[in-house]
């Protein structure tokens, strides 16, 4: 479990991954999985809100990127069982809510880059688009979808 | 052509596909499909557009995604001849033309997760991301894009 | 070296590629390329900046979608070296910075689509998303990610 210390060595833990509704969090074709667009939320509670470059600054948004990240790698768990499994992480899609006016997506989606990186080193280095959207769900901060290599 | 009986069961049809312009409507590599984004027209002609949160509902919204759906499904079949042949439905992204403000984009996509669902079962249960946008095409409400795997 | 003469004969060249940051401009997965967002810049300068429906045009916009897919073509010369190896543009996801009210996303996004058929004959014709979004990173007019299979 050499992924989930290093999870611990970084302070961090893993949320309770979130029941599926009418998708999956995570689907498997051939060693490839698919995401489902994570969210900021613990224990079924929005924890970040708002748009970025309004209510909201690019620190709060990066904060929210890494807690979008700690539930994809919960969602992932709760499909393969065990994160050291993990080859690589493949593509990132981080999608800001964002003020009219306000360009710096790719700074608030370092956020969640830079945790991969903590967490997986080169192999968490992915591909990666950062965009700005007007609305997100339940006006969440940032949703980020991926795709992620495993063993198989 | 279990899934077209499924299809006319649930009292609907696929509408004819949509020619190709500078792109196509689907690509394959190995046994994965990757299609365009779609968009709720019929025949050539828009049927949904606005924007959800304005000047349209959510229900009108989920009719767009299922219309969206359904060509997705017209499109596949022009490429592999039989649905019958879709072994799973792995990624759906549904875009919706949101108002500022309005922030129920997973409500709207389940128009789509819940047809899939009707016509696949557990196979059509797939990955999902729902996000707003300002703007789409051709002004219209919903566009969905999708990976689907299909036998070899 | 036979994509890179036909990108010459275009009147075109490689840009040099962008240096990679906290993620990689292209990710490998079995013979599938994962190219990060690519966004109109040139030696490190944004060339193509504003939105499309007010400040800026159509021509404008698709001037742009031309600029990201040289930089996804540098990007992906930098890891395969050869792009002969290049088997087919699977995908492409053309975002581009709108003015609200602006819905002609697609005809923007035609501007790749062209070049990619311009460059690569029929393995350039892509499935293909173009969608709108309120604001991109450093202001740019239009971003595009890409899947690209290539020669194991």
């Amino acid at each position: 479990m050499k992924t989930e210390s290093r999870i611990q060595e970084l302070g961090l833990s893993l949320p309770k991954p979130s029941s599926a509704g009418l998708y999956t969090p995570v689907r498997k074709a051939g060693n490839m999985l698919y995401i489902s667009g994570q969210i900021p939320w613990l224990d079924g509670e929005v924890k970040y809100s708002g748009k970025v470059g309004g209510e909201r600054d690019i620190e709060y948004g990066q904060e929210a990127a890494r807690l979008c990240i700690l539930n994809m790698l919960a969602a992932v768990k709760s499909v393969i069982g065990d994160l050291d499994k993990i080859r690589q992480i493949v593509k990132i899609t981080v999608m800001v809510s964002s003020e009219n006016g306000f360009d710096k997506q790719h700074i608030v989606a370092n956020g969640a880059s830079q945790l991969l990186i903590d967490i997986f080193g080169e192999n968490g280095r992915a591909a990666r688009s950062a965009v700005g959207v007007n609305q997100l769900p339940m006006n969440v901060t940032v949703e980020i979808e991926g795709i992620i290599e495993v063993e198989e």
